[in-house]
């Protein structure tokens, strides 16, 4: 009697990452790292688990509910992490005097919530964020819209515009209008613009954070400003006239613009958008969202700002910083969406087909051979029809395939298959595989 | 009044890896990733969580009461993978049809056991594995040792060996003796050898398995034949005459001794050790363990074989295979212990010093040229003193430091410290970054 088989399944909300799909993965997380480590930011990583009250009451009431967590074998209260920031903050206050400041850091790593699986979200997803911590200077501020920039062209995006706006903008306008204290209220009114209009929002400003109709009509005109770069920040100068943080926010985003032209980036790539609200709770200078010219809809796939204090939770020191977060797996989806992911579901370019059963030991030195040469080699494991495994390399995306048989080890050479055009060449290998792998490359670029 | 802060703490068993460590870690793992690639296995990535019923008795009963197991938000009985082992057979069952075989396959991921972390073990840990699904092949056993064969090499280790073993000399020998359906109280007995010595080992498998002396004796001169390859294997012949399984036991491991000596491999690397004892109770074919020479006391660093049936648990479609497990952060250890970990706490080797604070356009586009030219290169986010500035590149393991001030940018040149020597040049900038790049480029191979 056999025992009866467990369904082989994945939780509601999880997947697997099947060759292909990790395939453009590992190739997207390399960029990634490549462009952090050219710019001297150094990978760290946490535990998956930490303990409950490092995790609650650090995000937002839908995060805390969303945590995955549980006891422990020694009784502990745990959860999942569900983002990078908040290890990152305890992980600062824990090491601050080995790390020392400025500190720069990247983190590539899955993070859970147990949210709602409608719109293709999952409950387990991977994070990629950038931080300069311990620095107030708005050169971190512009290396990070660099950065951004950089990874954006290296994964092979030519059309995004980087949207940046600055907290310090709008405290401005609210401390001028002596109101500062109710900029939580009027940031919530201010993000429901776009569903209720600006009647509404005016009204609700009114409401919640009392300001009257000319207050709430100034600061919505601040967020609405347009134009380009330098036009915007001539307009909203007046605005905040007189506010210390306001003139200094203005003259930051300016220096920034001037820096990022001088550094000999395209600064139209960036623009000031003053009507980004989203994330202004949390950050308190700089913004960052990034946009796909080609699918805005999406929303941004790269965004961050600047904070006061990372870790005050965790520690008396002040650490200010500035940083982002690539979102990864929504790239994935974009890129996918816009034909840009190969789509190969193998990691090898050349098939040696194991044609002569007697041969297994020459296809192993050829394949050896080639590997010392930089390309990618499969042998296939068994003697099978040629037809099988000529079918298998096609399956699976193999570009080039060698045959060699009888024929032709007695004539020292091989039959090279650009699988792509259907193309055969024979090969010499009386000089050794300079030949050889000087074709096989001329069939890979073509 | 101020609120309590959080003590900011790991959990028990649990690490941070700080940028020295992680910059190692992630170099070891990129050696691996391209390795494996090399060969043709394909990346893929699985859910760290899994319903509980897919990883309960899989491994041992030890596995079992270390698993981190609680019900997620839709009371679902849940589980963190203790392994990628497991995975590997859900996902191979789930995707079958979509895979086809061979299948190549590697996994590189965390798992967590919560066992206790005595002896510098962690809860948890990353596993590194490397499978071939689907085919008996012989030439699928050789391939395994060419992949652990070339990793340890590129991982930049030369005195290592691989001790090679097969279940089916065992099971043969067994088979000739009559006492085959007794392997698993033998393979227990055998297994206790170091520890109590021959003769409690012949008294123990007399009692558990019934052996007489002369059948427990000829068992243990299967396991302590010494010698050469071929001298081992010859001894081992007559052992196992008789027995098809034997013989082609054999005949197996013959091949493969054949075959990477015709694969251009010094087969000194690899050596028959018929003493293995271990992970003969999982593993149906040949088993792999490889030792440092130079650290023989930390164990096995890559260990594998060739398995019957993968996923008999979730499909009735059978899988037989061959892998092995890179022990990543034992390796990290023994590196670390043999000094040939490089200890740099950053991904840059320049660091453009923040001298002149009207300049910061300047060092921003020197920047961005120099990783135009594939240097990593971080700018000084704030207009320190110099001395500390270079006092942070010496902390953090900079190679080379570059300084420009107004007489530089008058003179259109600047300064170029190897940090390591304590050396100053003077490189001309009239003619772009060419001369500089190769500066940088002469001080770092020094």
């Amino acid at each position: 009697m056999t025992a009866p088989l467990i369904t082989p399944r994945t939780l509601k909300g999880f997947r697997d990452y099947l060759p292909q799909a990790m395939i453009a993965r590992e190739r997207l997380i390399g960029t990634a790292q490549r462009v952090y480590r050219s710019y001297g930011f150094s990978p760290i990583d946490t535990p998956a688990l930490e303990y409950l009250e490092i995790l609650t009451g650090k995000g937002s009431d839908e995060t805390d509910r969303q945590l995955y967590q549980f006891q422990d074998h020694g009784g502990r209260h745990v959860g999942l992490r569900f983002d990078l920031t908040v290890p990152l903050a305890r992980f600062a206050a824990q090491h601050a005097g080995e790390l020392g400041v400025p500190f720069k850091r990247y983190h590539i790593a899955p993070v859970w919530r147990g949210e709602n699986t409608q719109r293709g979200r999952y409950r387990e997803f991977l994070q990629c964020d950038f931080d300069t911590v311990g620095t107030t200077s708005v050169a971190a501020d512009i290396e990070t819209a660099l950065v951004i920039h950089d990874l954006m062209l290296a994964i092979g995006f030519t059309k995004f515009t980087i949207h940046v706006n600055s907290r310090m903008l709008l405290n401005g306008l609210l401390q001028r209008l002596g109101v500062a204290e109710r900029a939580g209220d009027i940031l919530r009114a201010l993000d429901k613009l776009s569903k209720i209009g600006h009647d509404k929002v005016v009204e609700e400003m009114s409401r919640t954070a009392g300001l009257d109709e000319s207050q709430a009509r100034e600061v919505l005109r601040l967020t609405q400003l347009e134009g380009t770069n330098e036009e915007i920040l001539d307009q909203a100068r007046p605005l905040v006239t007189g506010s210390e943080i306001g003139e200094a926010g203005v003259e930051r985003v300016s220096e920034m613009f001037r820096n990022i032209r001088a550094a000999g980036v395209d600064d139209r790539r960036l623009r000031l958008d003053v009507s980004i609200a989203r994330g202004l709770d949390y950050y308190t200078g700089v913004v960052f969202e990034t946009f796909l010219e080609e699918l805005p809809d999406i929303g941004s796939v790269c965004s961050g700002g600047r904070y006061d204090n990372l870790a005050g939770l965790f520690t008396r020191q002040q650490l200010p910083g500035v940083g982002a977060s690539l979102g990864l797996d929504r790239l994935l989806a974009a890129m996918e969406e816009l034909g840009k992911l190969e789509s190969a579901g193998t990691t090898a370019q050349v098939l040696i087909a194991y044609f002569d059963k007697t041969r297994l030991g020459d296809y192993l030195r050829l394949a050896s051979q080639l590997r010392g040469r930089d390309l990618s080699v499969e042998v296939f494991p068994e003697p099978k029809k040629l037809g099988q495994q000529l079918k298998y390399a096609d399956t699976r995306g193999h570009a080039v395939a060698i045959v060699a048989g009888g024929d032709e080890f007695a004539a020292n050479n091989c039959q090279v298959k650009d699988l792509r055009r259907a193309e055969s060449h024979t090969i010499s290998l009386t000089d050794g595989v300079d030949l050889l792998v000087q074709t096989i490359r001329q069939i890979l670029a073509s």
